[in-house]
């Protein structure tokens, strides 16, 4: 891989979302030779990926690419890489572009779309876990409107004009909101020779409410909100066969929608080559300092990684906020490691929780106090434009959002590249 | 194609560029129906598709859906559609969306890119007449600098970081010295382990001086520019050879250059169905109201027209300026030949060109005088983004290029859909 070999010892860390790249941060000048590995060659925003699919902002404005970010540090290395193997006996990692011997392995590979082993679904839904993932999302809705345009079959018009969510998590609840927008303020506008009522926004959940992870009156508020802008929510339902015209639910109820977005759910990913004592239930187990059980020298952080204990009996939530708290304890804790010195347990502050749901309405867990409707929203703004990397991006972010809600409108309305199956 | 039969005449456009737009927007209020058929869902501003290839702006900031500019008009219509032959005795457009009957018919297809009939180039080269492609030309300038860090081979990593243009009208004199910008301000923060010396930009054109459509000062202004920022010009160079890794010329030198941009010419693009007498040199022949010769209500605009006449023995220069005229007037005109006026023959009025060359580095014609360096840049910039449709593109591209310029950075070095052959 064409890495100097170290004067200081070696950080390999597999992933640069929030975890890998928080870490990567706090290990500058701690006298590390510091090597990420990612796929892709930047960092991007999870948390605006439903805006990105829905035309109100551009891919750019949520990336920012790795090199910029080292191009400050030094003894910093960034390789474009698919991570195949981890050689733990070998204290190597095995790549597609060749192998890397670490001294400290930092596993920070985040988490996928589960699927819970449906093929059909799998091969027939729109899952949204990358920039490019949620570029095929803003594409196919749009050229299925285009083809709605192009039939007077009323059953092929409702398909292609039905959008399902599967997922009422803050995923699935900002996607409806601001697909409920689109089809409000923005659709009929576009398309007058479609009659917008056929066009239906199914909301499921397999739970009895929506965002179970945050309290039940924030899971009520966000219903109501999501009910006022005309969304179909459904709870209670699973969805078990899609043949890429209409779904069935376990139920046996029958909804049309060639297009189905799976927020339903994730699972960890990491790479192959762990001994099996060091994962359960499909995450990495870790002790108190991110350490994988039956390791040495090896960490895992973020969504990948289950720091089990009596407080938290499935681990913390597969979340930003877990993956970046972990990213930051750990850099300093590979310092006390190196040294000799005793490492600081983990302890998880819970920051809070917040989702969007529409102009002037979102709903925001704090410690403490909940916020609801405008003042929420305007604290998912501020939070969100703060959490993004780069100047440049968070000036086109808010210009975007400004033009947005002054206009009520979203430009970016464009099939770049048409989404084939 | 679901449009309803016209109570006003049809006049169907094929295109959205700077040609079938203008004349689209011209009909507005005058009691035709306005059907436009395009590849896309947006009208794309090509004078910048240089600058999304080289990180500098994203490719919506340059892109504006048609459906967004149709929703103030009514009785217009857009339908995504590939025009696969033209029916001039049935009078219909058959597309691969349907057939469409018109009364008037527009030809606005513009131009693609002539590789002069070399399949070997035409597969290895990359063009730049999209938007997609300008992305393809991002992305594999980012892999090639990725995968020269992993070798060792000197002729590979030459090879890998080599970059030959080929053309040197005003895209290729842009996209050189963007590229030779790059290679000075971000490449060597960003790739502190590759040897930037090793990185050549080579420009090559087949004629005795670049931007041959300019004056010679003009010609010799660009290249005194571009040398001192260290582009390799060679002129009166013709490429015949290229297999990936390396060109070979005419005259029988060999560059390395793992990316070869292909902008050595346009060829007019239009669909089949016309008579051998409606076209030459593959141009579609029109009269001075752009009624394309030996038909019957069926006009040809920008590009692919040619008005051949004494002072224009080869027809107009296909560029933008042309095009947005014949749009316009044709506008008129269909209203004149609809009430049986006699139409305004169209008369070309040079507006000048102008090429940007780098940070207050360009090159403007004007009628009756030239403006070199920092005061041609600022016209350039200005008439650009007067250009452009689209108040959002409009602020984003203006701070895109603030940022751009007070940073020396470029921040959309990103790899979103990897590049395959």
């Amino acid at each position: 891989m064409n890495i100097p070999s170290a004067k200081n010892q070696r950080v390999v860390i597999i992933g640069g979302g929030f975890g890998g790249l928080n870490l990567a941060k706090g290990l500058r000048n701690k006298g590390f030779q510091v090597v990420l590995l990612d796929r892709h060659n930047y960092h991007a925003f999870q948390p605006l990926f439903y805006q990105v699919a829905t035309a109100g902002l551009e891919p750019g404005s949520i990336a920012y690419p790795f090199r910029k970010i080292f191009s400050k540090y030094s003894d910093y290395y960034f390789r474009m890489a698919n991570v195949l193997r981890i050689d733990t006996s070998a204290r190597t990692v095995n790549t597609d572009i060749g192998t890397l011997p670490y001294d400290y392995l930092v596993i920070a590979t985040g988490a996928t779309t589960n699927f819970f082993g449906n093929k059909q679904l799998e091969q027939l839904c729109m899952p949204m876990k990358s920039i490019s993932e949620a570029l095929d999302i803003r594409s196919l809705m749009l050229q299925n409107l285009e083809k709605a345009l192009l039939t007077n079959n009323a059953d092929d018009k409702d398909s292609l004009m039905g959008i399902v969510i599967v997922g009422g998590g803050p995923t699935g609840v900002e996607l409806a909101g601001a697909l409920a927008e689109l089809k409000k303020d923005i659709l009929p506008k576009d398309y007058p020779d479609l009659d917008m009522r056929v066009m239906d926004i199914h909301l499921l959940d397999s739970n009895d409410r929506l965002l179970k992870a945050m309290s039940e009156k924030t899971s009520a508020k966000a219903q109501e909100a999501l009910l006022s802008m005309g969304v179909d929510i459904r709870l209670g339902t699973r969805v078990t066969d899609y043949d890429g015209k209409e779904i069935t639910t376990k139920s046996g109820e029958k909804l049309r929608a060639a297009m189905v977005i799976w927020a339903a759910g994730v699972k960890a990913a990491y790479p192959d080559g762990l001994p099996t004592e060091s994962t359960s239930s499909g995450r990495i187990l870790v002790d108190a300092f991110n350490r994988v059980k039956g390791l040495d020298q090896v960490f895992a952080i973020g969504d990948c990684a289950a720091m089990i204990s009596e407080e938290n009996p499935l681990g913390h939530p597969m979340m930003a906020q877990p993956a970046l708290q972990q990213g930051a304890l750990l850099a300093d804790n590979l310092d006390r490691f190196r040294n000799g010195q005793q490492p600081v347990a983990f302890h998880y502050k819970n920051l809070g929780a917040m989702a969007t749901i529409g102009r002037n309405k979102a709903v925001t867990e704090l410690p403490g106090f909940n916020l609801y409707g405008w003042i929420a929203w305007v604290a998912w703004l501020f939070v969100h434009v703060a959490k993004l990397i780069g100047f440049r991006n968070k000036i086109v972010v808010m210009i975007s959002w400004a033009q947005n809600y002054l206009s009520h409108s979203r430009d970016l309305r464009l099939i770049i590249r048409p989404f084939k199956r």
